[in-house]
């Protein structure tokens, strides 16, 4: 038999936006997850004995043995979203200080979506993107595509003002697109902004004149402490209201109730929403009303109690690995002690690298974390990495920092 | 009592790719199906009383009621897609002709969303995107972002060939980004694409190197007649395989069984659908694990006996709307006549504006429908306008088409 000649593989050319597009460390890295043995504080996502799996199952049924819910339920639908989940979100935000409409809102496919789109809405190829160095990995790919200059916010710098950034901006013929933050908890981190942080970036976003966009899909997940303002409610303190306000906030039902049904929303003034809402329409024409309707009866039926449930467990989680930390982790390393939200930032001493570190921690101490460098868009900060406690047993997080412990003592000694 | 002063609005700049987007007049008129008594030829949705709500909910509670299967169907979950549904698509696919395994398969929300994830990765700004002329308006929202040059495909026209389209684009300094056809009764025009025209489209795309995007989302929908091979199977004859094909193909749930759940495909060589994936991940993560198992417990239990039931409901309709305007229209005003789908296109006597006389039909006939306009990407086309026949009644059809008949006759006279 003769073998039939291979047939030339298709070889496209791809859009120049392209080019800045990479795979995910993360999710490359979550590949190792699944090893049998190997204790994971890398994957960062909710523990899956923390969805409401019953009630979910009975709001599903619910929607869908009333035909005509049903029928609404399964239709395509605007792309703004359901009103009544707008409409619990309007509340939401108003116990947050953002006093707003439906006008406001606008549902996503998880917050990612918003960060995307918002990135498609400000971001010229050139334009500069502020973020914190580092930052979630996730904004970076999402803003990626559309080709920005990343610059570093840096707010606790006090000889930093708004010239520095706009004449490096400028140098490049570009526009200060927005600055980005995750205030609370964040990822990768786990450390929350101060008020003071917050109003010295409004006001250096005012002088960019930029929008601010605070990522807060980690906010409810308060272990202790008092919530500082939320950047939006401070400026429309400052600004007189949401119409007024540059500030853009994002937030997510993934880390209360489930990522399964991909739901987040966006709040804004109104221009931005009209456009968000384009550009939604051209991008997927909305987000699955059935599963916008599901989780308006769950918000409305039993929010205060889900976050209660899962403050009560990662709370353990968290305590259980700042304490196996302190016991077991050499002289030279630290790591930030959050009050809330699913990570710890870890930083080995100078010198060290995290990735090259890896495939040890792996095969010798049976435990994964994401090396830091993911994190920053320069790639800086190879001697950091992130520990995140959300999905491991509070058994498991005590046996793997403790092997982490022993792996990190004898590599340093 | 004092006015509190109007903050000033926030007006921020946006990036200059959103120049080129804009609210669809679909969307505006759909405001106008909720007039009583209107009967709306508009929307071209399905009709909801065939969604198989009953299965829907049994399908979601077999789903959520598995403890494990519901952990699963609730977690973040790869950016692919779940396995088993891409699976189930693979042999769909090859009983189109199209052999291919799991690796070119990416589930998207809804097959719109894998238009817009194909304008990103192929149109670099001032690229040239080939459409029909009219096409699917929501493709062009979706390339529009990427502000493409759109020139027309005109697959009828033996004296053109790819030289003419060549030289056309690289006089404004571009590439041809891709050819975009909806081969099977076409949304707006109802026609099907002939297999010369077909293999026509396939030649010319060689030549230019460029992919085909075959979006199929009412290819089920066949109502007599015999369905020419796939586009990308026809390629796939020729090139020697998926791997060496350049037509990437994009199926929906949404016609068949319900948009409500956002769930489509794109089936392509695996370069096109790892790119695409990384799209898909900056985007919104992942599609609904717990929509995907839905859609994958309906397709692989009843998908015949769902599209035998959408056939027979939407061949009555159609078969009403023909004979009514067979029965009612004047002289001079012609339309197509589908094998399939939800769409007639309808041709007024030169001269006659469809957009203008919509506010009288609705008035005066109480019938709506889309004015041509939308669908050409040069706004031409003034005397067309689209019938969708999915959603109203065969009663309403009858009834809605005498008296837009009675007017236009009234108005041509």
């Amino acid at each position: 038999m003769t073998q039939t000649p291979k047939a030339p593989a298709f070889a496209p050319t791809f859009a120049r936006r392209m080019d800045g597009m990479q795979a995910s460390e993360i999710r490359e890295l979550l590949k190792l997850i699944e090893k049998p043995g190997v204790v994971s504080f890398a994957g960062g996502i909710p523990d899956p004995t923390l969805f409401p799996q019953n009630e979910i199952r009975a709001a599903y049924d619910r929607v869908l043995s009333d035909p005509v819910r049903a029928g609404r339920a399964l239709q395509y639908s605007t792309s703004e979203g359901d009103g009544d989940l707008r409409a619990w979100i309007v509340d939401y935000m108003a116990a947050k200080g953002t006093i707003c409409s439906i006008d406001n809102i606008l549902i996503t496919n998880g917050s990612q979506q918003g960060l995307e789109f918002l990135g498609r809405l400000f971001l010229s190829p050139g334009d500069t993107a502020l973020v914190a160095a580092p930052t979630y990995l996730g904004a970076l790919q999402a803003f990626s595509a559309c080709q920005p200059h990343y610059e570093t916010l840096r707010l606790s710098d006090t000889n930093l003002n708004a010239e520095v950034y706009t004449a490096e901006t400028a140098a490049r013929g570009g526009r200060t697109g927005f600055a980005y933050v995750v205030p609370e908890f964040a990822n990768p981190t786990g450390e929350t902004m101060t008020e003071v942080e917050r109003l010295r970036l409004i006001e250096l976003a005012a002088e960019l004149d930029a929008p601010i966009i605070e990522d807060s899909p980690y906010s409810e997940l308060r272990y202790e402490g008092v919530a500082p303002t939320i950047i939006q409610s401070l400026d429309i303190a400052r600004s007189g209201g949401i119409e007024a306000s540059r500030v853009i906030h994002c937030g997510s039902f993934s880390k209360v109730f489930t990522p399964g049904l991909r739901i987040g929303w966006v709040c804004a003034a109104t221009p931005v929403i009209q456009k968000l809402t384009l550009i939604k329409q051209a991008s997927d024409l909305n987000a699955s009303r059935l599963n916008q309707m599901v989780v308006h009866e769950l918000a409305s039926t039993m929010f205060d109690e889900q976050v209660a449930k899962a403050r009560e467990s990662y709370v353990r989680k968290r305590d259980a690995m700042l304490g196996a930390l302190a016991q077991h982790m050499p002289e030279g390393v630290t790591w930030s002690k959050p009050e809330g939200g699913m990570f710890i930032w870890m930083v080995l001493p100078e010198g060290f690298d995290a990735a090259e570190l890896l495939p040890g921690a792996v095969e010798e101490a049976g435990a994964t974390y994401v090396p830091g460098e993911a994190f920053f868009a320069d790639r800086s900060g190879p001697n950091t990495l992130r520990l995140s406690y959300s999905l491991p047993s509070v058994e498991d997080i005590e046996a793997g920092i403790a092997r982490l412990g022993a792996l990190l003592r004898q590599t340093l000694s």
